[in-house]
């Protein structure tokens, strides 16, 4: 095995966040799934925007928003996403690379928009989601670039992938491709109605191909259908897999690995804004100090680092250089 | 004369901004002019973008700013303006008229995109803007809603305006239309660089259309060349136009209308993070003031407020209701 020249190859939908603030009442009236990530078709997307307040946009995307965490940090990385070849794909694929992510997936020269997702942010902070996939329908395996999956210690994926039908088939090559490079492979469930949408999948996944998971409480027990029993739901990852960090918002995180298990507090923050990215942003954290040999507890602490700067302001990727803000916490 | 229907139209450039962070060493690197306006083409624009860091992107523009200040204090508003059918085109529309600010400026259908400011701010908060003015060269006086100017107790004119050279003769008409219906004309100088190029138009319009002009220190000075006196200048603002409202930064702002002189302090501000709106932000204060009934002081204060709110965040539009905020002040 040649030495990787990356840390993290990210898969994922390519998508621009349009973030606007409503109260309840609109979440409501719009019959929207609260703190869900519900898919709507382009229609659906036209008329809510429409109806949502002034917004503004920045690059997003679960997987997206983790690749801009990890080079905060300093990691090294690499993201595999489709959009098309229009103002918002340039927009993404901009970002993406002014961060020092290696991107080069092929837009689209016609057919679906680039995807963008309507989020709404509701005096309590938390955040809806309401995406159109877009130009994200058309990632499959052909768009995967495998030397540089064969070149990243870890190729992380979003659970969002199960939904475009051609992108599960590329999420099972990539993993294939990455373990045949004895690398490993890594999935966030990305979102609990997700979960249930892709149950089958994802649980024979976790059994046979994922080396690190993450979830949250309503995700990890989703998944084992638990109910409320979260610590079910670690004995099964601890079961199934080799290292399974679990997000618990304001409790914090915990990580089971055989019989290891380590807990970290949350990240104190001064006023919480916007939860969007916090899930992308742990898991960031995570895998830049997994990737860069740090144990499990060092690694579960910039994951709550990391998570707490992107919940303190409105958007899901880092607003300031997260190198500097490890440093400043001693790490 | 019929009673008005709107308080403000605003005639203006219609811009996406493109908002990053940056420090001096990029502004010196790529020949910026710091805490300027400067005009680019299609080409150096890309050429800048590919430069930039990771970026939001927010609907901006002088004018559009000031309007979505007045809808955002409760005002009745109208906004002219020429962007393409492109996707940052609807971003713009979108955000203008989920204001409640009318906005039915026909978009062009082909020629160039919808213009777009590169704003780097830098860690003195200061902004330095690089605007490709794309579609807004397309503005001409078939674009005027002459039944909206006349229905708007202000209409209301950026000084950039004079870049675009249809826009100008735009610029004229609606004057015209709106003292023929017995209305105000107001304008702001915008920038110092563009009162440089505009000098000899600009010092004959505040002689001669404008009732109201808003500038900042350095732009009232470049207009009659005073140098560094801005007593001199605000002497010839009194003797050449109607109302004169001079924004002085952190040492607040001063109203000269005949024989009267208003001062106001600054507002305070917890945290000076970007000043990129600042000017737009007191027009429309003051604006929303004088088309409600409120004196010269109230109309200043009120200024001052929308412009503390604006800065103490990054981007150029509030991020809070304006009209809470200046209940909360007591106003």
């Amino acid at each position: 095995m040649t030495e990787a020249s990356l840390d993290v190859v990210g898969i994922g939908n390519a998508i621009v966040d349009v973030i606007a603030k409503a109260d309840d009442a609109f979440i409501a009236a719009n019959g929207l799934v609260k703190g869900a990530m519900t898919l709507v078709d382009m229609d659906r997307s036209e008329a809510l925007y429409g109806r949502m307040g002034p917004g503004i946009e920045m690059s997003g995307g679960s997987a997206g928003n983790t690749m801009a965490g990890i080079a905060s940090l300093g990691g090294r990385g690499g993201f595999i996403g489709k959009v098309r070849d229009d103002q918002l794909g340039a927009v993404f694929r901009h970002d993406m690379r002014a961060l020092g992510v290696r991107f080069d997936t092929v837009p689209l020269t016609a057919g679906p928009t680039t995807a963008r997702c309507l989020i709404v942010v509701t005096p309590d902070a938390q955040r809806t989601m309401n995406t159109y996939l877009g130009a994200c329908v058309e990632l499959g395996p052909e768009d995967l670039d495998e030397d540089m999956i064969r070149a990243s210690m870890v190729t992380y994926m979003e659970g969002y992938l199960f939904d475009p039908p051609q992108a599960k088939a590329a999420f099972r090559r990539a993993a294939w491709v990455a373990h045949d490079a004895g690398r490993e492979v890594s999935l966030t469930l990305s979102d609990s109605f997700c979960v249930e949408r892709h149950r089958g999948d994802f649980v024979d996944l976790v059994e046979n191909d994922i080396d690190i998971v993450f979830a949250n409480h309503h995700e990890a027990t989703a998944l084992f259908e638990t109910g409320d029993d979260l610590d079910a739901a670690l004995d099964h990852f601890r079961r199934r897999c080799k290292v399974a960090v679990v997000t618990l918002s304001e409790r914090g995180a915990v990580v089971v690995s055989g019989d290891r298990t380590v807990r970290v507090p949350a990240e104190p923050i001064e006023r919480l804004v916007d939860t969007t990215g916090a899930g992308d942003l742990f898991a960031a954290g995570y895998l830049f100090g997994h990737t860069n040999g740090r144990d499990l507890a060092d690694s579960l602490r910039l994951g709550a680092i990391a998570a707490a700067e992107v919940i303190s302001h409105v958007g899901a990727r880092p607003a300031v250089p997260l190198t500097e803000l490890v440093r400043s916490k001693g790490l």
